[in-house]
């Protein structure tokens, strides 16, 4: 018997590299999108199109509407999302585009899910290093989280508590385009850029980042943008 | 300036009190209902009732269709809830109205609120005492989570993490309806009951508790039932 894996894939580069890796490890792939309002719906049709390509067993949407609580730039259309800053500046501080509690929020409905079909793991593309600006993205988070899955479940107390796998917690986003690279992930599928637009910003932090680590990687990214 | 606390308020006897308990340490009350698409929705009127009795500043219902993973008897047309059970044999091992790592998706998008509208704390009536048969209502879970809130947010960063509040953890049901009484709790508005019916079935685990704990309080519990 397989084994099974929730992996929340976004329609990013980051959760679509970490759902290679699951795939890469043997697992079958139960993908998870959040749609939380998000000013950036575009990346659902991604996420979709990323599954499929991966050979996903299945792939869920589950809505959760953030927008309501509101407080961040990327539910609330009266925040503002930051647009042209350097790397430096991005990595600097908590930016307008952190969703309050977001990654717990995914990361508990996964755990749901993971309980109810019995998944030995969940996958997320949390990584830290380039962009240490979201608390719910390091290490120590990840591992107050595997706690709470080893403590409030039905698997934890049987023992064998679904494991929390980010295994690009400690890579740069160049090692990441690389390893999605040598995995075979359709970056050509992926969506970054946290504005809805037809093709992706150029300007946003998002976009920067993921822009920065192509150059840095030597490599062309084959999507399309207003301005690079 | 007032103190704000979420509460998670399902209308339920256990979440009322901690309402009312929020109220009493001088919070204002921002409430919080999830819709899950469980069986008993009649409990979300009940909440309702509750939030405005208790004069709440506010009370949100967010939808979470847990019902699409599956995997529990409140939540899986296709599995029974279980019916005249014993007390004892209630306390005996995790049943099937088990609703997987509910508490975890409870407890995480109340965070996302409290850190939206920066919030002191988060109120739920998780209580292990009488019913030690759900993992995630033990009060190591509940401190688990309170190291997800301090390690996975901008308060927690800041060094102000939002307090995870569960009062009754360590009552029994009876100290739950004896504190309630005190505090004016309006036990006629509150909703325990399983399943969906215009009254309550009076042999549902939680029925079952519910009858027992206001008989040894020496109370009447003035809600209906079909049997009791």
């Amino acid at each position: 018997m397989s084994l099974k894996a929730i992996v929340l894939l976004s329609g990013g580069l980051d959760s679509s590299v970490a759902a290679a890796i699951a795939k890469s490890r043997g697992y079958d792939i139960h993908a998870l999108t959040i749609d939380y309002e998000q000013r950036h719906g575009r990346e659902h049709r991604a996420a979709k199109d990323v599954a499929k390509a991966l050979g996903a067993v299945e792939h869920k949407v589950l809505k959760i509407d953030l927008s309501q609580f509101g407080g961040s730039a990327l539910t609330d259309a009266r925040i503002e999302v930051p647009r042209s800053r350097s790397k430096k500046a991005i990595g600097h501080d908590i930016p307008a585009t952190y969703v309050p509690a977001r990654n717990t929020v995914f990361l508990s409905v996964a755990l749901a899910w993971a309980e109810a079909i019995d998944a030995e793991a969940i996958f997320i593309g949390a990584h830290a290093l380039d962009y240490s600006g979201y608390p719910d993205c390091r290490p120590e988070f990840l591992e107050a989280f595997q706690n709470v899955s080893a403590l409030g479940t039905k698997r934890g107390v049987e023992g064998k508590p679904v494991k929390i796998e980010a295994p690009l917690v400690h890579m740069s986003k160049r090692e990441i385009i690389e390893r999605g690279r040598e995995l075979g992930v359709p970056f050509e599928l992926t969506w970054s850029c946290y504005l809805g637009g037809e093709k992706a910003c150029g300007t946003c932090d998002s976009c920067i980042l993921r822009l920065e680590a192509f150059k840095e990687a030597g490599r062309e990214d084959p999507i399309e943008y207003e301005r690079r």
